[in-house]
């Protein structure tokens, strides 16, 4: 008999395939002493286990290598570097014949070079350190004959099911074999459900007891469209959500029609549409669904997953890739956006109270100016090869916005001077993402060449609601009148002073609010590239002088509710 | 040589006193195995421990209670109790006789009762499991000869020295003898600064390495007007800062002239200059400074340093005592303001990511609608006896204002039936702390009693900058354009749907913001009882044709240094 349970929609499309459970791992190491007989045993237990790590790192990396990009396999190598390190291993011998048990001689000889490590006042030896704990943690769970989580080994068709998935299982998600995500937390914008998204896997999040109800290896239909998980299918289901998946395979092969064509509303109004990408690996999806440009670059993931900060060169060919990519299309780059929930664990930063009203990116950044000014520098040097745009994230005051700008031109003029000519002049925007920059957006559009709404965060300050935290997210709220009235006063704020404004948040692919933005007076949508041709085709289908209207009265809506109730009605969905 | 070390003014004053450092005591008990003949002496160190304990406690208790609410005080019997309970005092002695050091059977006995009081389902016997805690530290500390943090026992002027104050640390301050706080952490609003402004205690913080240039026991001079440390002041210091201080308190003497004046402006317009309390143990001074009301009844504390919830009684009779004692003047009583900094530990909530955007204030009260329902029983008991007004903290929406507003009903109603007779209407309001209650400020006017903006909240949410991370303070800008447009909207919403607006942050206390508020016209300021006469004076020397001048202007400014340029301009501070 199936159940079918119902969660939160993270990202939409059915997936079919057996239950992975993706724990989050604690291998704790025995404590053991062993007779002189069992010496041998456990050494062997101890070879043995190091030769499987050896064959699953090689593994890990070539296909986090294949799908992914060369620095987040990179770090693997170093692991396999400390598998042959001559000195690790003759500790770990020495210590079994002392009568430790294998997994205690791990743990010990960990611990002396962690200590070691961590002793030294270089980041990177600290980074190393926790390396040496994930090779521990690895062995000791070989000798146990236990299974790390690893989603980069799947080689079937499988549905991933986790309490959470951490940034770093995320970036292993590959679309080929992962067919699916439930999740017991997690909300619509965190890490995985944008990563699930951009790359089209349907995901589920808001199921708390998901794994007291699955089976590893068992059957599974996930529905992202609906929410719905189905257990246990039976033919009858497997061949309906079949069909179901099939009409949507269609539905996608005729929207190929719209590329080349222009994003025109129905009463000729163009509106740009751009792809937000992660790095030089999303271009071919940028090409094949026809973005109009790059409407968000997003560089933390150069920085993510390695073991020390990337260097000018790495981040330059990067961006270079992309820029010449898109020809004379205009690439926006978002300088680095961490702090809040995304970490960078080697610059061991300190822990805050309240991460996202914490030290996060242009705060960091301003802080930081070596940090800033070499990714600058790369910027300003893949300038040369298309149409590049700097991004400011989570501008708060005037100041900061002409603090990074005068590092952007003090830079420029270093490299110019460098190289003996002058380089065209970079635009340079912000992220709206506080109530302040919305407050102030008249003042600001003075200074900056563009704004781009990042609605995501802006709705968690403006409603003072964490967008992570389960507890609250009945207040995160899209269609709030007083969210929507911030992004009403930045386009205004925008049109009256002539500048464009962009959006990048969630809120840009959703049908009920590109129809407001619509009549707001949007300039620019920037969204997942797979979702350009569908948001295409339904712009072409209204009219902005009818949005106008919708976009007048729902300011004075007492409630969400009552703003979706407008919207709806507006549209004829009701 | 004296030393002048300059930080953050958080609380006027000035104050002399020898250095008291308070340092975060983290007792770690020894573990070591015992011979037979040193049982004697393990006994005895652990009987005189409990000796020790006792007096130590007593002492605790009975300075609390004098000098704070008995509440407070009723925690201390507790740990009596514990010291006293015979099945505790055995475990120990059978520990020691089985050769464990008195240290170690301290822990150990410990760690069977916390176990056993945490494995239970009651919140109380998990609160008592921090108490067991706590007492077991003490007598591992006075095993070990070693004093643990306590500002109760201070019997000589001193001047508090501390990384950071806990909240329940600054319950205990007292300015008998307590004549300064300096904290290296902890910004304007931090709890310890906001009760050393309201006890008139001189503090400063922001001065990360003062514990390593102090000694315990020498003398030091406090400057909280001007942020100044004066470390071994000579005795021509010693002379200029009392002449300083003499001058203020003349000062303070001429300003009770004011006391049963109107607070009018020079043309003539009225402010309601209402006190913030804590407790009723703060009406002498709401009487002695001549409060017209109390604007901010923080009930949060009725719930604080205890291990449990407050009955319905205990709170009416605290309501009671506040509503009677202030005659017919408008009381307003704030329901329960827990979550973000502020914390209940008997309540065993679940850690949060961003507790300041998570399920604080209203949010908790409406999710736990059975603490919500007793505090408001108490309310509507106790407004037979006075002239309440209930306020609702950290409104978000419409909704949760309508929600909490209709139990408020509800419970009266319900009450109404049982003693059979019908109470007057109670007036319900809502504090303005987020931007989303800001912007939509002019729906909710339609259905609310009054407004009061808490400008501390308001913004920390804004600027999206932690009020208590030093590591952002720069960017908790109380004169941002930004935050000022937000509480012109709250002022003129009010305004033109006929409700008052008061205003309870710190904002009401700084003589440059009470002239922008004026300009704006804001009709009730609720300050800390000390600063009334202060800011009646102020008040009484300005204009508001004049002030709404200035007020009109600073909207269109740039930034906060510019609006306190104009500011100083236009009141000739400059």
């Amino acid at each position: 008999m199936p159940e079918i349970i119902t969660g939160l929609k993270l990202s939409e499309g059915i997936g079919f395939g057996s239950i992975f459970i993706s724990k989050r791992t604690d291998i704790e190491a025995s404590d053991r002493e062993i007779d002189a007989d069992q010496i041998e045993e456990e050494i062997s237990a101890y070879k043995e286990s190091i030769q499987e790590a050896h064959i699953q790192l090689r593994k890990l990396r070539e296909n986090v290598g294949e799908h992914l990009d060369e620095d987040s396999a990179a770090i693997f190598d170093a692991h396999i570097m400390m598998l042959d390190d001559p000195g690790f291993n003759e500790h770990i011998i020495n210590s079994i014949n002392n009568f430790n048990n294998a997994e205690k001689a791990i743990r010990l000889a960990g611990e002396v070079y962690i200590t070691k490590f961590e002793s030294l006042d270089s980041e990177y030896m600290k980074a190393r350190a926790l390396d040496v704990k994930d090779i521990c943690m690895r062995l000791v769970a070989n000798v146990q004959g236990v299974q790390l989580t690893d989603l980069t080994h799947v080689d079937e068709p499988v549905v991933v099911v986790a309490d959470e998935l951490t940034p770093s299982a995320s970036a292993q998600l590959d679309s080929k074999y992962i067919k699916g995500i439930i999740t017991a937390a997690g909300g619509m914008t965190s890490h995985s459900a944008i990563i699930a998204r951009s790359l089209n896997i349907p995901a589920i999040s808001g199921v708390p007891d998901i794994l007291s109800k699955v089976t590893h290896g068992e059957d599974i239909i996930i529905d992202g469209f609906e929410g719905d998980i189905v257990l246990s299918p039976t033919e009858v289901e497997m061949a309906a959500y079949s069909e179901k998946q099939k009409a949507q395979e269609e539905r996608e092969e005729k929207l190929k029609d719209l590329i080349g064509k222009e994003t025109k509303t129905l009463d000729g109004i163009n509106i740009g549409l751009y792809a937000n990408i992660k790095g030089p690996e999303d271009l071919n999806d940028v090409s094949s669904n026809d973005a109009e440009g790059i409407g968000l670059y997003r560089t933390e993931f150069l920085y993510m997953n390695r073991m020390n900060l990337p260097s000018e060169e790495e981040q330059f060919e990067a961006y270079k890739a992309v820029l010449s990519d898109m020809d004379d299309k205009p690439v926006i780059i978002r300088t680095l956006d961490i702090g809040g929930d995304k970490e960078l664990s080697y610059l061991n930063l300190p822990k805050e109270s309240n991460p996202f009203l914490g030290e996060r990116s242009i705060r960091f950044l301003l802080k930081n100016e070596e940090i800033f000014k070499t990714q600058l520098r790369a910027l300003i040097r893949a300038s040369e090869h298309g149409n590049l745009k700097v991004m400011f994230p989570m501008v708060t005051t005037i100041d900061e916005f002409n603090r990074a700008k005068a590092l952007l031109i003090e830079e420029k003029e270093k490299y110019e001077a460098e190289i003996g000519k002058e380089l065209s002049e970079i635009a340079a925007g912000i992220m709206v993402e506080t109530p302040s920059a919305a407050m102030i957006s008249d003042q600001l559009a003075k200074h900056v060449d563009f704004f781009s709404i990042g609605s995501n965060d802006l709705i968690q300050y403006t409603m003072a609601a964490d967008r992570l935290n389960e507890q609250v997210s009945d207040l995160y709220q899209t269609y709030h009148p007083s969210v929507l009235g911030l992004i009403k006063k930045v386009i205004d704020s925008g049109r009256n002073n002539n500048k464009w404004v962009g959006i990048c948040g969630e809120m840009a692919c959703d049908h009920k609010s590109i129809a407001l933005l619509t009549g707001f007076g949007i300039d620019e949508l920037s969204v997942s590239p797979k979702k350009i041709l569908g948001i295409r085709e339904y712009i072409s289908e209204i009219k902005k002088t009818d949005m106008e209207q919708l976009s007048e009265s729902v300011l004075s809506c007492d409630s969400a509710e009552d703003v979706l109730y407008l919207i709806e009605e507006h549209l004829n969905l009701t």
